[in-house]
Protein backbone atom coordinates (compact mmCIF):
# COMPACT_ATOMS: atom_id res chain seq x y z
CA UNK A 1 0.00 0.00 0.00
CA UNK A 2 1.34 3.30 -0.62
CA UNK A 3 0.42 7.34 -0.72
CA UNK A 4 -2.48 8.54 -2.38
CA UNK A 5 -2.40 11.87 -0.62
CA UNK A 6 -0.71 13.60 2.71
CA UNK A 7 -1.28 12.04 6.42
CA UNK A 8 -3.47 14.22 8.82
CA UNK A 9 -0.84 14.26 11.52
CA UNK A 10 -3.74 13.64 13.68
CA UNK A 11 -2.98 13.01 18.10
CA UNK A 12 0.64 12.16 16.36
CA UNK A 13 3.55 14.10 17.55
CA UNK A 14 7.37 13.07 17.80
CA UNK A 15 8.55 12.86 21.35
CA UNK A 16 11.80 14.17 21.91
CA UNK A 17 13.54 10.70 22.33
CA UNK A 18 11.96 10.54 18.72
CA UNK A 19 13.51 13.56 17.37
CA UNK A 20 16.98 12.43 18.42
CA UNK A 21 16.87 9.16 16.74
CA UNK A 22 15.33 10.61 13.45
CA UNK A 23 18.33 13.03 14.05
CA UNK A 24 20.94 10.50 13.48
CA UNK A 25 18.71 8.87 10.67
CA UNK A 26 18.63 12.10 9.04
CA UNK A 27 22.55 12.95 9.18
CA UNK A 28 23.34 10.00 7.72
CA UNK A 29 20.34 9.90 4.50
CA UNK A 30 22.03 13.62 3.61
CA UNK A 31 23.74 13.52 0.37
CA UNK A 32 26.70 14.46 -1.13
CA UNK A 33 28.54 14.98 2.33
CA UNK A 34 32.00 14.99 1.11
CA UNK A 35 34.04 11.99 3.16
CA UNK A 36 31.25 10.46 5.08
CA UNK A 37 28.91 7.58 4.62
CA UNK A 38 25.37 8.94 3.30
CA UNK A 39 22.40 7.04 1.35
CA UNK A 40 24.45 7.18 -1.52
CA UNK A 41 28.33 5.98 -0.18
CA UNK A 42 29.28 2.87 1.34
CA UNK A 43 32.26 2.60 2.66
CA UNK A 44 34.17 -1.16 2.07
CA UNK A 45 33.85 -1.63 5.90
CA UNK A 46 30.59 0.63 6.62
CA UNK A 47 27.69 0.38 5.38
CA UNK A 48 24.91 2.85 5.35
CA UNK A 49 22.39 0.28 6.82
CA UNK A 50 24.74 -0.28 9.27
CA UNK A 51 24.25 3.57 11.10
CA UNK A 52 20.42 2.64 10.43
CA UNK A 53 20.59 -0.28 12.84
CA UNK A 54 22.99 2.29 15.07
CA UNK A 55 20.55 4.58 14.89
CA UNK A 56 17.63 1.58 16.45
CA UNK A 57 19.70 0.49 18.84
CA UNK A 58 20.49 3.52 20.56
CA UNK A 59 16.45 4.42 20.53
CA UNK A 60 15.83 3.11 24.05
CA UNK A 61 18.46 4.72 25.98
CA UNK A 62 17.39 7.88 24.57
CA UNK A 63 13.77 6.70 25.42
CA UNK A 64 14.60 6.54 29.04
CA UNK A 65 15.76 10.12 29.24
CA UNK A 66 15.84 12.62 31.00
CA UNK A 67 16.92 9.41 33.54
CA UNK A 68 19.41 8.52 34.26
CA UNK A 69 21.99 10.49 34.27
CA UNK A 70 23.40 12.12 30.94
CA UNK A 71 26.29 9.92 31.21
CA UNK A 72 24.78 6.74 31.73
CA UNK A 73 22.00 7.42 28.99
CA UNK A 74 25.18 8.03 26.57
CA UNK A 75 26.95 5.47 27.69
CA UNK A 76 24.00 3.19 27.15
CA UNK A 77 23.22 4.70 23.86
CA UNK A 78 26.51 3.88 22.56
CA UNK A 79 26.32 0.27 23.58
CA UNK A 80 22.82 -0.46 21.99
CA UNK A 81 24.62 1.68 18.95
CA UNK A 82 27.56 -0.85 18.72
CA UNK A 83 25.36 -4.13 17.84
CA UNK A 84 26.02 -4.03 14.14
CA UNK A 85 28.45 -5.45 12.50
CA UNK A 86 30.00 -2.01 11.22
CA UNK A 87 32.06 -0.57 14.21
CA UNK A 88 31.44 2.43 15.31
CA UNK A 89 28.93 4.20 13.35
CA UNK A 90 27.75 6.68 15.76
CA UNK A 91 29.78 7.76 19.00
CA UNK A 92 30.25 11.18 17.94
CA UNK A 93 26.83 11.87 17.08
CA UNK A 94 25.88 10.53 20.16
CA UNK A 95 27.61 12.79 21.79
CA UNK A 96 26.42 15.96 20.26
CA UNK A 97 23.00 14.61 20.60
CA UNK A 98 22.11 13.22 23.78
CA UNK A 99 23.32 16.33 25.81
CA UNK A 100 20.91 18.22 23.64
CA UNK A 101 18.51 15.81 24.74
CA UNK A 102 18.90 16.49 28.13
CA UNK A 103 18.39 20.24 27.90
CA UNK A 104 15.46 19.69 25.54
CA UNK A 105 13.54 18.10 28.69
CA UNK A 106 14.74 21.03 30.55
CA UNK A 107 12.19 23.24 28.97
CA UNK A 108 8.60 23.41 26.90
CA UNK A 109 8.38 21.72 23.72
CA UNK A 110 10.41 23.76 20.93
CA UNK A 111 12.22 25.98 23.44
CA UNK A 112 15.57 24.21 23.23
CA UNK A 113 18.49 27.04 23.56
CA UNK A 114 22.24 27.38 24.03
CA UNK A 115 21.79 28.06 27.48
CA UNK A 116 20.42 24.96 28.29
CA UNK A 117 22.65 23.02 26.59
CA UNK A 118 24.97 24.75 28.69
CA UNK A 119 23.75 23.85 31.64
CA UNK A 120 23.21 20.16 31.08
CA UNK A 121 26.78 20.19 30.75
CA UNK A 122 27.55 22.58 33.90
CA UNK A 123 25.78 19.93 36.13
CA UNK A 124 27.27 16.78 35.28
CA UNK A 125 29.16 15.03 37.89
CA UNK A 126 31.84 12.27 38.17
CA UNK A 127 29.59 9.40 37.41
CA UNK A 128 28.71 11.35 34.36
CA UNK A 129 32.59 11.54 33.26
CA UNK A 130 32.72 7.37 34.54
CA UNK A 131 29.99 6.75 32.06
CA UNK A 132 31.91 8.33 29.76
CA UNK A 133 34.71 6.03 30.12
CA UNK A 134 32.83 2.95 29.99
CA UNK A 135 31.09 3.64 26.61
CA UNK A 136 34.86 3.52 24.90
CA UNK A 137 34.41 -0.04 25.94
CA UNK A 138 31.31 -1.04 23.59
CA UNK A 139 33.39 0.51 20.41
CA UNK A 140 36.69 1.61 18.78
CA UNK A 141 36.80 4.79 18.88
CA UNK A 142 39.82 6.33 16.93
CA UNK A 143 41.74 9.42 19.43
CA UNK A 144 44.23 11.32 19.59
CA UNK A 145 47.31 10.32 22.51
CA UNK A 146 46.84 12.24 25.20
CA UNK A 147 48.88 15.08 26.86
CA UNK A 148 51.68 14.56 28.56
CA UNK A 149 50.92 13.54 32.27
CA UNK A 150 47.43 12.63 31.76
CA UNK A 151 47.93 8.95 30.43
CA UNK A 152 45.70 7.59 33.08
CA UNK A 153 43.00 9.60 31.53
CA UNK A 154 43.51 8.24 28.18
CA UNK A 155 39.80 7.76 27.21
CA UNK A 156 40.93 4.22 25.07
CA UNK A 157 41.59 2.32 28.53
CA UNK A 158 37.77 2.21 29.05
CA UNK A 159 36.54 1.13 32.61
CA UNK A 160 40.59 1.26 33.31
CA UNK A 161 40.56 4.87 33.65
CA UNK A 162 37.92 4.72 36.12
CA UNK A 163 40.14 5.25 39.54
CA UNK A 164 41.99 8.05 38.29
CA UNK A 165 38.92 9.70 37.34
CA UNK A 166 37.68 9.01 41.01
CA UNK A 167 41.31 10.53 42.07
CA UNK A 168 40.90 13.60 39.98
CA UNK A 169 37.46 13.98 40.91
CA UNK A 170 37.10 14.62 37.33
CA UNK A 171 33.59 15.98 35.99
CA UNK A 172 32.18 15.10 32.43
CA UNK A 173 32.06 18.83 32.12
CA UNK A 174 35.57 18.82 32.66
CA UNK A 175 36.65 16.10 31.03
CA UNK A 176 35.22 18.05 27.96
CA UNK A 177 36.66 20.85 28.90
CA UNK A 178 40.44 19.03 28.79
CA UNK A 179 38.89 17.82 25.00
CA UNK A 180 37.77 20.83 24.06
CA UNK A 181 40.67 21.63 22.07
CA UNK A 182 41.66 18.13 20.33
CA UNK A 183 37.77 17.43 19.18
CA UNK A 184 35.13 19.79 17.98
CA UNK A 185 32.07 17.97 20.11
CA UNK A 186 33.92 18.62 23.07
CA UNK A 187 34.67 22.45 22.25
CA UNK A 188 30.79 22.54 21.10
CA UNK A 189 29.49 21.28 24.56
CA UNK A 190 31.73 23.33 26.82
CA UNK A 191 30.65 26.35 25.02
CA UNK A 192 26.61 26.38 24.40
CA UNK A 193 26.62 24.54 20.71
CA UNK A 194 27.74 27.72 18.76
CA UNK A 195 27.51 25.74 15.74
CA UNK A 196 25.04 23.26 16.46
CA UNK A 197 22.48 26.10 17.09
CA UNK A 198 23.92 27.79 14.05
CA UNK A 199 23.84 24.35 11.91
CA UNK A 200 20.57 24.17 13.22
CA UNK A 201 19.31 27.83 11.76
CA UNK A 202 20.68 26.49 8.05
CA UNK A 203 18.83 24.05 8.07
CA UNK A 204 15.20 25.29 9.12
CA UNK A 205 16.01 28.01 6.50
CA UNK A 206 17.10 26.38 3.75
CA UNK A 207 14.97 25.46 0.51
CA UNK A 208 14.51 21.38 -0.12
CA UNK A 209 14.27 18.46 1.48
CA UNK A 210 15.53 18.43 4.74
CA UNK A 211 18.45 15.89 4.71
CA UNK A 212 19.04 17.95 1.30
CA UNK A 213 19.31 21.23 4.08
CA UNK A 214 21.48 19.08 5.97
CA UNK A 215 23.96 18.37 3.21
CA UNK A 216 24.33 21.80 2.52
CA UNK A 217 24.79 22.83 6.17
CA UNK A 218 27.48 20.06 6.44
CA UNK A 219 29.02 21.24 3.58
CA UNK A 220 29.20 25.43 4.78
CA UNK A 221 30.46 23.72 8.09
CA UNK A 222 32.74 21.78 7.09
CA UNK A 223 34.66 25.24 5.10
CA UNK A 224 34.16 27.03 8.39
CA UNK A 225 36.32 25.57 10.34
CA UNK A 226 38.93 22.06 10.60
CA UNK A 227 37.20 18.66 11.19
CA UNK A 228 38.97 17.57 13.87
CA UNK A 229 38.40 14.06 13.25
CA UNK A 230 40.43 14.73 10.01
CA UNK A 231 43.04 16.69 11.96
CA UNK A 232 43.92 13.92 14.49
CA UNK A 233 43.33 10.87 12.24
CA UNK A 234 45.72 12.70 9.32
CA UNK A 235 47.16 15.97 10.28
CA UNK A 236 46.82 19.82 10.29
CA UNK A 237 47.99 20.08 6.53
CA UNK A 238 45.20 17.82 5.28
CA UNK A 239 42.56 19.07 7.84
CA UNK A 240 43.12 22.39 5.70
CA UNK A 241 43.31 21.33 2.76
CA UNK A 242 39.18 19.58 3.42
CA UNK A 243 38.27 23.08 4.65
CA UNK A 244 39.44 24.86 1.98
CA UNK A 245 38.14 22.40 -0.67
CA UNK A 246 34.95 21.92 1.25
CA UNK A 247 34.53 26.12 0.74
CA UNK A 248 35.27 25.43 -2.94
CA UNK A 249 32.51 22.72 -3.55
CA UNK A 250 29.97 25.79 -1.38
CA UNK A 251 30.36 28.01 -3.46
CA UNK A 252 30.04 25.66 -6.59
CA UNK A 253 34.33 26.01 -7.73
CA UNK A 254 34.38 22.40 -7.01
CA UNK A 255 31.68 19.32 -7.27
CA UNK A 256 30.59 18.30 -4.12
CA UNK A 257 30.28 14.83 -5.64
CA UNK A 258 33.67 14.52 -7.02
CA UNK A 259 35.29 15.38 -3.92
CA UNK A 260 33.15 13.04 -2.23
CA UNK A 261 34.67 9.88 -4.32
CA UNK A 262 38.06 11.69 -3.56
CA UNK A 263 37.49 12.09 -0.07
CA UNK A 264 36.73 8.53 0.20
CA UNK A 265 39.46 7.10 -2.03
CA UNK A 266 42.16 8.99 0.33
CA UNK A 267 40.04 7.95 3.44
CA UNK A 268 38.96 10.91 4.68
CA UNK A 269 35.91 11.25 6.51
CA UNK A 270 35.30 14.37 8.28
CA UNK A 271 33.41 12.81 11.15
CA UNK A 272 33.24 15.77 13.87
CA UNK A 273 31.31 17.67 11.09
CA UNK A 274 28.74 15.15 10.44
CA UNK A 275 28.17 14.86 14.18
CA UNK A 276 27.80 18.43 14.48
CA UNK A 277 25.02 18.06 11.74
CA UNK A 278 23.79 15.28 13.81
CA UNK A 279 23.26 17.78 16.65
CA UNK A 280 21.79 20.50 14.39
CA UNK A 281 19.03 18.28 13.03
CA UNK A 282 18.29 17.47 16.49
CA UNK A 283 17.70 21.23 17.64
CA UNK A 284 15.92 22.15 14.49
CA UNK A 285 13.67 18.99 14.78
CA UNK A 286 12.59 20.40 18.09
CA UNK A 287 12.26 23.78 17.02
CA UNK A 288 9.38 22.21 14.78
CA UNK A 289 11.08 21.24 11.57
CA UNK A 290 8.83 18.80 9.81
CA UNK A 291 10.39 16.07 7.73
CA UNK B 1 34.45 10.59 15.69
CA UNK B 2 34.53 7.35 12.89
CA UNK B 3 35.23 3.79 12.63
CA UNK B 4 38.22 1.97 13.49
CA UNK B 5 37.42 -0.97 13.99
CA UNK B 6 34.07 -3.85 14.63
CA UNK B 7 31.85 -3.48 17.86
CA UNK B 8 31.73 -5.45 21.02
CA UNK B 9 28.17 -5.74 20.71
CA UNK B 10 28.70 -6.32 24.49
CA UNK B 11 25.69 -6.52 26.45
CA UNK B 12 23.50 -4.92 23.61
CA UNK B 13 21.03 -6.96 21.49
CA UNK B 14 17.98 -5.20 19.82
CA UNK B 15 14.68 -6.16 21.06
CA UNK B 16 11.32 -7.77 19.25
CA UNK B 17 10.20 -3.82 18.33
CA UNK B 18 13.87 -2.44 17.50
CA UNK B 19 13.45 -5.49 14.81
CA UNK B 20 10.47 -4.37 13.34
CA UNK B 21 11.18 -0.60 13.47
CA UNK B 22 14.97 -1.43 11.57
CA UNK B 23 12.70 -4.21 9.02
CA UNK B 24 10.64 -1.17 8.56
CA UNK B 25 14.30 0.98 7.81
CA UNK B 26 16.15 -2.03 5.62
CA UNK B 27 13.08 -2.31 3.03
CA UNK B 28 13.12 1.37 2.22
CA UNK B 29 16.94 1.30 1.95
CA UNK B 30 17.47 -1.44 -0.05
CA UNK B 31 17.58 -0.67 -3.75
CA UNK B 32 16.79 -0.97 -7.21
CA UNK B 33 13.81 -1.62 -6.22
CA UNK B 34 11.75 -1.33 -9.27
CA UNK B 35 8.74 1.66 -8.73
CA UNK B 36 9.46 2.07 -5.33
CA UNK B 37 10.87 4.94 -2.96
CA UNK B 38 14.42 3.46 -2.27
CA UNK B 39 18.06 5.20 -0.70
CA UNK B 40 18.41 6.44 -4.51
CA UNK B 41 15.49 6.92 -5.82
CA UNK B 42 12.81 10.10 -4.07
CA UNK B 43 9.36 10.03 -6.13
CA UNK B 44 8.15 13.70 -6.72
CA UNK B 45 5.89 14.40 -3.65
CA UNK B 46 7.31 10.96 -1.53
CA UNK B 47 10.40 11.46 -0.24
CA UNK B 48 12.84 8.45 1.08
CA UNK B 49 13.45 10.83 4.24
CA UNK B 50 9.67 10.64 4.61
CA UNK B 51 9.80 6.82 5.23
CA UNK B 52 12.36 6.83 7.68
CA UNK B 53 10.43 9.57 9.59
CA UNK B 54 7.11 7.21 9.44
CA UNK B 55 9.89 4.27 11.23
CA UNK B 56 10.81 6.87 13.76
CA UNK B 57 7.04 7.64 14.32
CA UNK B 58 5.57 3.85 14.33
CA UNK B 59 8.27 3.00 17.05
CA UNK B 60 6.11 4.23 20.08
CA UNK B 61 3.34 2.12 19.26
CA UNK B 62 5.84 -0.59 18.26
CA UNK B 63 7.81 -1.04 21.15
CA UNK B 64 4.24 -0.99 23.66
CA UNK B 65 3.36 -4.63 22.20
CA UNK B 66 2.42 -6.82 22.97
CA UNK B 67 0.00 -4.92 24.72
CA UNK B 68 -2.63 -3.22 24.09
CA UNK B 69 -4.38 -5.95 21.36
CA UNK B 70 -2.62 -6.32 18.09
CA UNK B 71 -5.12 -3.73 16.39
CA UNK B 72 -5.05 -1.31 18.32
CA UNK B 73 -1.30 -1.17 18.26
CA UNK B 74 -1.30 -0.79 14.39
CA UNK B 75 -3.60 1.54 14.33
CA UNK B 76 -1.27 3.97 16.74
CA UNK B 77 1.67 2.68 14.80
CA UNK B 78 -0.40 4.27 11.97
CA UNK B 79 -0.96 7.43 13.44
CA UNK B 80 2.87 7.49 14.63
CA UNK B 81 4.01 6.86 11.03
CA UNK B 82 1.86 9.55 9.76
CA UNK B 83 3.68 12.33 11.50
CA UNK B 84 5.39 13.36 8.26
CA UNK B 85 4.58 15.40 4.86
CA UNK B 86 4.70 12.35 2.40
CA UNK B 87 1.21 11.29 3.76
CA UNK B 88 1.01 7.06 3.50
CA UNK B 89 4.65 5.60 3.60
CA UNK B 90 3.90 2.49 5.58
CA UNK B 91 0.60 1.65 6.15
CA UNK B 92 0.71 -1.42 4.16
CA UNK B 93 4.37 -2.82 5.63
CA UNK B 94 2.96 -1.91 9.43
CA UNK B 95 -0.01 -4.36 8.25
CA UNK B 96 2.64 -6.87 7.15
CA UNK B 97 5.01 -6.88 10.51
CA UNK B 98 2.88 -5.35 13.20
CA UNK B 99 1.20 -9.19 13.40
CA UNK B 100 4.27 -10.76 12.91
CA UNK B 101 5.63 -8.62 16.03
CA UNK B 102 3.17 -9.69 17.92
CA UNK B 103 3.75 -13.80 16.78
CA UNK B 104 7.33 -13.40 17.92
CA UNK B 105 6.41 -11.82 21.38
CA UNK B 106 4.35 -15.26 21.67
CA UNK B 107 7.06 -17.65 22.07
CA UNK B 108 11.33 -17.52 22.61
CA UNK B 109 13.32 -15.39 20.99
CA UNK B 110 14.05 -16.62 17.48
CA UNK B 111 11.74 -18.95 17.12
CA UNK B 112 9.02 -17.19 15.23
CA UNK B 113 7.39 -18.90 12.43
CA UNK B 114 4.30 -19.30 10.61
CA UNK B 115 1.91 -20.97 12.65
CA UNK B 116 2.23 -18.25 16.00
CA UNK B 117 1.74 -15.79 12.73
CA UNK B 118 -1.68 -17.38 11.86
CA UNK B 119 -2.40 -17.83 15.80
CA UNK B 120 -2.20 -14.44 15.98
CA UNK B 121 -4.15 -13.07 13.27
CA UNK B 122 -6.93 -16.06 14.34
CA UNK B 123 -7.19 -15.04 18.00
CA UNK B 124 -8.23 -11.47 16.25
CA UNK B 125 -11.55 -9.83 17.76
CA UNK B 126 -14.15 -7.04 16.33
CA UNK B 127 -12.08 -4.24 18.63
CA UNK B 128 -9.30 -5.32 16.46
CA UNK B 129 -11.27 -4.69 13.64
CA UNK B 130 -12.44 -2.03 14.89
CA UNK B 131 -9.23 -0.47 15.15
CA UNK B 132 -8.29 -1.11 11.51
CA UNK B 133 -11.12 0.47 10.33
CA UNK B 134 -9.69 3.92 12.80
CA UNK B 135 -6.20 3.45 11.52
CA UNK B 136 -7.79 5.17 8.15
CA UNK B 137 -8.37 7.87 9.63
CA UNK B 138 -4.85 9.22 10.05
CA UNK B 139 -3.83 8.82 6.04
CA UNK B 140 -5.23 8.73 3.23
CA UNK B 141 -4.26 5.08 1.30
CA UNK B 142 -5.38 3.32 -1.87
CA UNK B 143 -7.99 0.37 -2.10
CA UNK B 144 -10.78 -1.11 -4.19
CA UNK B 145 -13.88 -0.54 -4.18
CA UNK B 146 -16.06 -3.35 -1.52
CA UNK B 147 -18.14 -6.08 -3.13
CA UNK B 148 -21.17 -5.50 -3.87
CA UNK B 149 -23.50 -5.74 -0.80
CA UNK B 150 -20.29 -4.75 1.65
CA UNK B 151 -20.34 -0.81 0.79
CA UNK B 152 -20.89 -0.35 4.42
CA UNK B 153 -17.83 -1.78 4.99
CA UNK B 154 -15.67 0.23 2.65
CA UNK B 155 -12.28 0.86 4.93
CA UNK B 156 -12.72 4.12 3.39
CA UNK B 157 -15.09 5.02 6.13
CA UNK B 158 -12.83 4.73 8.58
CA UNK B 159 -14.83 5.21 12.11
CA UNK B 160 -18.19 5.51 10.47
CA UNK B 161 -18.25 1.94 9.22
CA UNK B 162 -17.25 0.90 12.68
CA UNK B 163 -21.35 0.83 13.62
CA UNK B 164 -21.79 -2.11 10.77
CA UNK B 165 -18.40 -3.46 12.05
CA UNK B 166 -19.88 -4.35 15.26
CA UNK B 167 -23.18 -5.46 14.04
CA UNK B 168 -21.79 -8.15 11.49
CA UNK B 169 -19.32 -9.47 14.30
CA UNK B 170 -16.58 -8.75 12.00
CA UNK B 171 -13.15 -9.58 13.81
CA UNK B 172 -9.81 -8.49 12.34
CA UNK B 173 -9.13 -11.93 10.92
CA UNK B 174 -12.86 -11.72 9.12
CA UNK B 175 -12.02 -8.51 7.86
CA UNK B 176 -8.24 -10.01 6.46
CA UNK B 177 -10.39 -13.39 4.84
CA UNK B 178 -12.57 -10.59 2.80
CA UNK B 179 -10.02 -8.36 2.00
CA UNK B 180 -7.37 -11.47 0.50
CA UNK B 181 -8.54 -11.72 -3.04
CA UNK B 182 -7.55 -8.23 -3.64
CA UNK B 183 -5.35 -7.52 -1.28
CA UNK B 184 -1.77 -9.17 -1.15
CA UNK B 185 -1.01 -8.69 2.56
CA UNK B 186 -4.33 -9.44 3.77
CA UNK B 187 -3.82 -12.85 1.91
CA UNK B 188 -0.90 -13.29 3.72
CA UNK B 189 -1.89 -12.84 6.78
CA UNK B 190 -4.90 -15.36 6.43
CA UNK B 191 -2.35 -17.91 5.33
CA UNK B 192 0.32 -18.16 8.18
CA UNK B 193 2.57 -15.38 5.77
CA UNK B 194 4.05 -17.92 3.47
CA UNK B 195 5.54 -15.53 0.90
CA UNK B 196 6.63 -13.93 3.82
CA UNK B 197 8.56 -16.61 5.40
CA UNK B 198 9.84 -17.42 1.87
CA UNK B 199 11.23 -14.11 1.73
CA UNK B 200 12.94 -13.48 5.23
CA UNK B 201 15.03 -17.27 3.72
CA UNK B 202 16.23 -15.41 0.50
CA UNK B 203 17.49 -12.59 2.11
CA UNK B 204 19.58 -14.73 5.12
CA UNK B 205 21.03 -17.20 2.46
CA UNK B 206 21.68 -13.97 0.16
CA UNK B 207 25.14 -12.76 -0.17
CA UNK B 208 26.44 -9.52 0.49
CA UNK B 209 24.64 -6.36 2.57
CA UNK B 210 21.24 -6.88 4.08
CA UNK B 211 19.58 -4.29 2.10
CA UNK B 212 21.25 -5.59 -1.23
CA UNK B 213 19.53 -9.20 -0.44
CA UNK B 214 16.45 -7.47 0.31
CA UNK B 215 16.14 -5.49 -2.79
CA UNK B 216 16.77 -8.92 -4.74
CA UNK B 217 14.38 -10.63 -2.56
CA UNK B 218 12.12 -7.83 -3.43
CA UNK B 219 12.41 -8.37 -7.34
CA UNK B 220 12.36 -12.03 -7.06
CA UNK B 221 8.95 -11.74 -5.27
CA UNK B 222 7.87 -9.58 -7.69
CA UNK B 223 8.37 -11.69 -10.39
CA UNK B 224 6.78 -14.43 -8.64
CA UNK B 225 3.30 -13.06 -8.37
CA UNK B 226 1.30 -9.97 -9.59
CA UNK B 227 1.34 -7.34 -6.75
CA UNK B 228 -2.46 -6.49 -5.93
CA UNK B 229 -1.64 -2.93 -5.29
CA UNK B 230 -0.66 -2.59 -9.19
CA UNK B 231 -3.62 -4.44 -9.85
CA UNK B 232 -5.62 -2.04 -7.94
CA UNK B 233 -4.34 1.03 -8.78
CA UNK B 234 -3.52 0.35 -12.35
CA UNK B 235 -5.30 -3.31 -13.86
CA UNK B 236 -4.57 -7.09 -14.41
CA UNK B 237 -3.05 -6.17 -17.61
CA UNK B 238 -0.21 -3.59 -15.96
CA UNK B 239 -0.17 -6.24 -13.02
CA UNK B 240 1.03 -9.09 -15.26
CA UNK B 241 3.59 -6.52 -17.09
CA UNK B 242 5.26 -5.86 -13.58
CA UNK B 243 5.66 -9.09 -12.66
CA UNK B 244 6.64 -10.42 -16.34
CA UNK B 245 9.56 -7.67 -16.74
CA UNK B 246 10.26 -8.32 -12.84
CA UNK B 247 11.49 -12.09 -13.57
CA UNK B 248 13.43 -10.39 -16.77
CA UNK B 249 14.97 -8.45 -14.45
CA UNK B 250 15.77 -10.60 -11.78
CA UNK B 251 17.43 -13.16 -14.46
CA UNK B 252 19.55 -10.68 -15.99
CA UNK B 253 17.59 -9.73 -19.01
CA UNK B 254 16.68 -6.46 -18.12
CA UNK B 255 18.15 -3.58 -16.08
CA UNK B 256 16.80 -2.70 -12.61
CA UNK B 257 17.90 0.33 -12.85
CA UNK B 258 15.89 1.09 -15.96
CA UNK B 259 13.40 -0.42 -14.92
CA UNK B 260 12.80 1.23 -11.96
CA UNK B 261 12.78 4.63 -13.50
CA UNK B 262 10.75 3.43 -16.24
CA UNK B 263 8.19 2.05 -13.45
CA UNK B 264 8.52 5.94 -11.62
CA UNK B 265 7.76 7.59 -14.53
CA UNK B 266 4.49 5.42 -15.51
CA UNK B 267 3.56 6.20 -11.66
CA UNK B 268 3.81 2.04 -10.77
CA UNK B 269 4.94 1.46 -7.28
CA UNK B 270 4.19 -1.92 -6.22
CA UNK B 271 3.82 -1.44 -2.85
CA UNK B 272 2.40 -4.69 -2.22
CA UNK B 273 5.32 -6.47 -2.64
CA UNK B 274 7.26 -3.88 -0.45
CA UNK B 275 5.62 -4.82 2.28
CA UNK B 276 6.27 -7.97 2.03
CA UNK B 277 9.63 -7.96 2.43
CA UNK B 278 9.52 -5.46 4.87
CA UNK B 279 7.79 -8.93 7.42
CA UNK B 280 10.37 -10.72 5.58
CA UNK B 281 12.97 -8.60 6.81
CA UNK B 282 11.48 -8.63 10.53
CA UNK B 283 11.50 -12.49 10.37
CA UNK B 284 14.88 -12.65 8.97
CA UNK B 285 16.16 -10.48 12.10
CA UNK B 286 14.11 -11.82 14.54
CA UNK B 287 15.79 -15.22 13.71
CA UNK B 288 19.47 -13.52 13.96
CA UNK B 289 20.15 -12.27 10.98
CA UNK B 290 23.31 -9.39 11.44
CA UNK B 291 23.29 -6.26 9.80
Amino acid sequence: VTATGPGDRSGSVRSRWQNAQLALLLEVTGTPKPGNVDRHRDHDDLLFEQFVAGAVGAAPALARAPAPSVGTCFERAVAGMSAQRGGNTQFGALLAVVPLLYAAHRGERGRLDPGAARAVVDATTVADAVAFYRAFEHVDVAVDDPPEGMEDLDVRRGGDAVPAVHERGLTFAGLMEQSAPADGVAAELVSGCPRTFRTADRIVEGLGSVTDCAARAYLEALAAEVDTFVRTKHDRETAEEVRRRAAAAAEGAEDPGTLAAEFVERGINPGTTADIVAGGLFVALERGLEV
